[in-house]
């Protein structure tokens, strides 16, 4: 059964890498001038700012914020690298607390250089390294399985299986996984997937966009909601069936779209967010 | 157990497609002076050709026909589009008997339009009004699952597993699989489901490339084998084990490629097969 659709933005979150020439400081205000409830920070935009401010002026700005973009990157060839990825972590963490976001996606990242099983075994042993300190920080971690096109140097976690299997095998509350329509919508065994890491109470969150045909970048040339081929709302129906209750998050790297003014994006995101999320 | 390096090109089998450049009778004369023993005619090589002559020149030159690419892309919006189809690919079944191919490689179709469980449907259902056909001329169907960022348009089968699960819905010994390193390298679930098709008999063909970092194109990137992060040997190693012992065949799309001397760039797939394959 689809979800309902969307009838106001009290669920919107919008990730700054989504508009991307807006500093965090323009970020901020535009967005609660939109309406705009939620955001997701991406680390580059805290960079040389003091993190605590930046939480407290979102705050007082009436925007949540959701979640710290992005952990992970653990796998390396060499064991400096696969420390300097974990020392990373921990900082990110540290940033996620001062901060005020209760949540770290993780890309978790491969190496061509090695087997996918052995990135697999290194993202593991990764996060395994920075989960006491998540846990002291209040800061959960979501694992973000990424498109299969992502496995050589972005990701050895493909589909919502592996990333279920290994929450299972690391079996940890402040483990959970990320949905995200874009990477997972072409697997036959997604529905399947959702149920079991909502039973599992880990659908920590859910980042919305769409496939556009054709496609004509690797990386940043993702759609608006309704511009693809991706039935987001039957997705976000079976997110929320299991469980999920959060913010619908729009995360959209586009060449295009960050080309254009971003007060007019941002009016088509709450468009799309409304026809066809 | 990784396969034995290979010691001779007595499986070696190019694509039409890989020395796009050449016409049908350059790459005869060429492949055959290079001592390629096999050959997959793409089909619009054949357009306008005499289809027989075109087989009988290729074995007169001591080239085997390894297979006619590509039958398929079943799905469509409409009861003409997919009517199309299946007049299609009975014309490449009469296409594939004139030049004395065994084999067709089906690239499924998708069609954005629609879930990709419709598409899935429509290709079964496809598939099945061919297979009389198919049958009558000799002529065996291969389902090639397509890596997930095709599964907009060019096929809704994206893994090795929904190809055996097709096979097996519609359980015929005309029907099998073709394992390409490019589309499936990725999959966790990739040795286990060779072991599957091995088991029913159905590997009928192999196809290898490697998966460039970065690749630049989403269609015309791939790159010669040992350039990437496939690794072509255990993969051919496991397709090995499970009963295959077919032509090797290199299919590789590449505007890099495709710009340099053809002559020059067979030895360096002679040399890749040779080293990496």
């Amino acid at each position: 059964m689809p979800a309902q659709a969307l009838t106001d933005f009290s669920r919107l979150c919008v990730h700054t890498i989504t508009t991307k020439p807006w500093s965090i400081e323009e970020a901020t205000d535009r967005y609660a001038a939109a309406g705009v409830r939620g955001i997701t920070v991406w680390r580059q935009w805290l960079d040389g700012c003091d993190v605590a401010e930046v939480g407290r002026s979102l705050r007082a700005a009436g925007i949540e914020i959701v979640s710290l973009c992005r952990g992970g990157f653990f796998p390396a060839t060499d064991a400096a690298g696969r420390q300097a990825a974990i020392d990373d972590n921990l900082k990110a963490i540290d940033e996620a607390e001062a901060l005020g976001a209760p949540l770290i996606v993780l890309v978790c990242g491969a190496d061509p250089g090695q087997p996918l099983e052995e990135s697999r075994r290194q993202i593991a042993d990764g996060i395994v390294a920075v989960l006491d300190r998540a846990r002291g920080a209040n800061v959960r971690l979501a694992i973000e399985p990424l498109h299969p096109m992502y496995a050589d140097t972005r990701s050895a976690i493909n589909t919502l299986r592996q990333a279920n299997d290994m929450c299972e095998q690391i079996d940890s509350p402040m483990l959970g996984v990320t949905v995200d329509v874009y990477h997972l919508w072409w697997d036959p065994d997604l529905k399947a997937q959702i149920e079991r890491s909502g039973l599992a109470g880990r659908i920590f969150s859910f980042h919305v966009c769409d496939w556009r045909t054709p496609t004509e970048d690797l990386l940043n040339d993702r759609g608006l909601m309704g511009e693809g081929c991706i039935d987001v709302r039957e997705i976000r129906g079976w997110v929320e069936e299991n469980g999920f209750d959060g913010f619908v998050e729009v995360e959209i790297f586009s060449n295009r779209y960050w080309a254009m003014d971003q007060g007019e994006f941002l009016e088509k995101i709450k468009e799309a967010y409304l026809m066809f999320t």
